[in-house]
């Protein structure tokens, strides 16, 4: 058995600069009906130009621009009505100097014609001429070919997540089948001669394993695929067995639960009792999170371990602060724009930092007025209802002694967009 | 065949309004594992209290909290060390006066003790004795039975999406299986002549049926269940047919396409000739959107159509403007706090509104140093590629003229909650 190494606290941006080591997981083939929420594993390039044909955007009457030039309520110009343009097919005919035909919107111009004049606009008269009131200019209510899409441009690069616009976008090109990366596989393992499962009636001193079910919820929101590898006592073998199948099923291990210095160490012993595994952070300066563990384990590739305090507050802040990050880069997750799952609001009450430590406070979110206020949630972080009763976390940064009543703070929600900073990854190389 | 009514164009609110005849979807029960992101149909109350039984929050040792009362660093208490509580089960003897026994974080206290003393404030001694460097109050580093939970507390009322951390609580009460609603079923018809299956190339003058791909995918973003009741030709027999079996599988009908007057009116003779039919909504006061319709169907129960404009923008901004909404009352969520889905940024470029109309501008959110951009994304609403390139949406309202570069907005992310007023719903009772 290696020796127990010490380690030192590292801060959450330390913790973050470990995840470089770690690769998206694999690639596969997806139908474009399930691809929504999914990662592009590879970019993708417009196999054909969009819209394929000019295309009338108004109910109205194809002409040739020139031809309106000048008309207006007192001054009409009339054109020849030559007959329809039908839904979905090639006209039959042009349009020649003088003439119109009539275009619902949605339909294929006629050659000659560049652009369309409102049906508001214009009288059929009983002599089969069009009375033309207003002017149009060139490309006026059409869609020209090529206008939203040109063919060979790049629409998305790897790691775009796609959302449903990016759906319609690929539906209208005619793409069906997309590379994206799998759906992290993550092997949740509950630690501790206390837990019992769900189904159990616990007995005096026992609890259940709540943390599992919290942190499978959470994986499954973020897009992961959890994996319950079930309760493991206290017990060097136990663990290390268990521990060898999770590296073998999943991309990524979390141990929930083992807050005493006991069960950490018999943990970190484990670990590093497996070959190729390496301790990279035992500790973070994160309130609640401190007794955080990340680890290497496995070189086929290398997959990341994630030790999750015992007490449900803190793993789901450490879930939310570190898990969601290690969860997207896994996902191929590169996406410059997280946006989502923050809101900004007016602290109120005083609150004091942690020394030394990044420190995440529970608010729950109400309005008064036109004024959002965030209202700090307290209690140990061994309750779950302080969680429950809250909408999100507010940091106080490291170095921070405070944050006064008044402050305006932004409160990142649960299950949003992880801290901004941590979501922004190093562009990934693709694997496909 | 009914005469077909001619609609004035209703305000965004005024369509909401017409939602209270429709009740949310039927109750399912589910397992807690995927209960996850589903809504409550009925309130849950706490069978048990929690936690327990004492519990240690941290390392140390349980004691009489008045034992170490005046302990300090100069002026230490000495105790007797009587043993140590196993994890995960009852302890085999109590706590007297004078008298202290190790525990682990999580333990069960033994009887008598009141408190635990961290381990950093002790020292054991060869003797049996425990020094005590630091007093505890009675309470401190434990957490006592019914603190979390009290046992029958209403824990979540119907009508409440569970997050991960409702899952966790869930769990941790022993409470495997749940009553929700349904997911919603949604049918999505795409109506028009000119559209084509995915797997076809369309021939001149003819589109994919890119619209119901992105409003299926809306609709599974937003919880419900996309039904695809495939490519209806514009005839008045074939639509009627589908809009019945549609009326059979589904709780709301999503018709796409058809933005020609000459659609339209097929659309809405179609509906109105159906027994218990009645169009509610023909025209909206929404710039892009105006030629929505919202129908009511059948009468057991009576259930929404929602037909969506033609042009891709114009449908993706109704489905969330107006979709979104009808999707979450029908899906029963009664959440008070529609938080997440914004984000305050300035605008980038002076925007003019829409007479007489609720205007919604795409935007692209951009960061300079401290300072968020809403770049507005302009462009015809027949195209998707503005769609794909915008982060969310920017609303001029009703009877404003338009918004000034340099303006505090708020930007309705897409895909995020919707228009914070839009997804406040009357309390609705529960069907179980």
């Amino acid at each position: 058995m290696k020796s127990l190494k010490f380690f030192r606290l590292q801060t959450r941006a330390e913790v973050l600069t470990h995840y470089d080591r770690f690769a998206p997981v694999g690639v596969e083939e997806l139908d474009l009906a399930d691809a929504c929420g999914r990662v592009l594993a590879a970019p993708i390039t417009a196999p054909e130009e969009a819209p394929g044909f000019l295309r009338a955007t108004m109910d109205g009457y194809a002409v040739r621009a020139q031809d309106t030039f000048g008309a207006g309520v007192g001054t009409p110009q009339y054109l020849d009505l030559k007959g329809e343009v039908p839904m979905g097919v090639a006209p039959t005919r042009g349009v020649g100097p003088g003439e119109t035909l009539r275009v619902p919107t949605g339909a294929m111009l006629p050659s000659g014609a560049d652009a369309v004049v409102m049906i508001e606009y214009t009288a059929e008269h009983p002599d089969g001429t069009l009375e033309v009131r207003r002017a149009v200019a060139p490309g006026e209510n059409v869609l020209t070919p090529g206008e939203d899409v040109a063919r060979g441009e790049v629409l998305f690069p790897a790691g775009r997540r796609l959302r449903p616009q990016e759906i319609g976008l690929l539906a209208a090109l005619g793409i069906r089948r997309l590379a994206a990366y799998q759906k992290p596989r993550v092997a949740i393992i509950s630690s501790g001669d206390e837990i019992v499962p769900l189904d159990e009636k616990p007995r005096p001193g026992q609890v259940r394993d709540s943390n599992a079910y919290l942190a499978a919820a959470q994986v499954a929101e973020w897009g992961g695929l959890p994996l319950m590898h079930g309760i493991i006592p206290d017990d060097f073998t136990a663990l290390q067995k268990t521990l060898v199948a999770a590296l073998d099923a999943a991309d990524l291990i979390l141990i929930s639960g083992g807050s005493s210095v006991g069960v950490r160490d018999l943990t970190l012993t484990a670990i590093q009792d497996l070959p190729d595994s390496e301790i990279l952070v035992h500790g973070v300066a994160l309130r609640p999170g401190k007794p955080t563990i990340l680890a290497t384990l496995g070189h086929t590739p290398p997959k990341p371990l994630l030790g999750l305090p015992g007490h449900p507050a803190s793993a789901a802040v450490v879930m939310e602060v570190l898990g969601r990050p290690l969860l997207l880069r896994l996902a191929g997750l590169n996406d410059p724009a997280p946006w989502g799952g923050t809101v900004d609001a007016l602290l109120s009450r005083n609150l004091a930092g942690a020394t030394g430590r990044e420190d995440y406070v529970r608010v729950r979110l109400r309005r008064e007025g036109e004024t959002r206020w965030a209202d700090p949630v307290l209690g140990p972080s061994g309750l779950l209802s302080p969680l429950v009763k809250s909408d999100g976390l507010v940091m106080i940064p490291l170095g921070v002694e405070g944050l006064v009543k008044g402050e305006s703070v932004t409160v990142q929600l649960f299950g949003g967009a992880s801290h901004e900073g941590a979501v922004v990854m190093p562009t990934l190389s693709t694997t496909l």
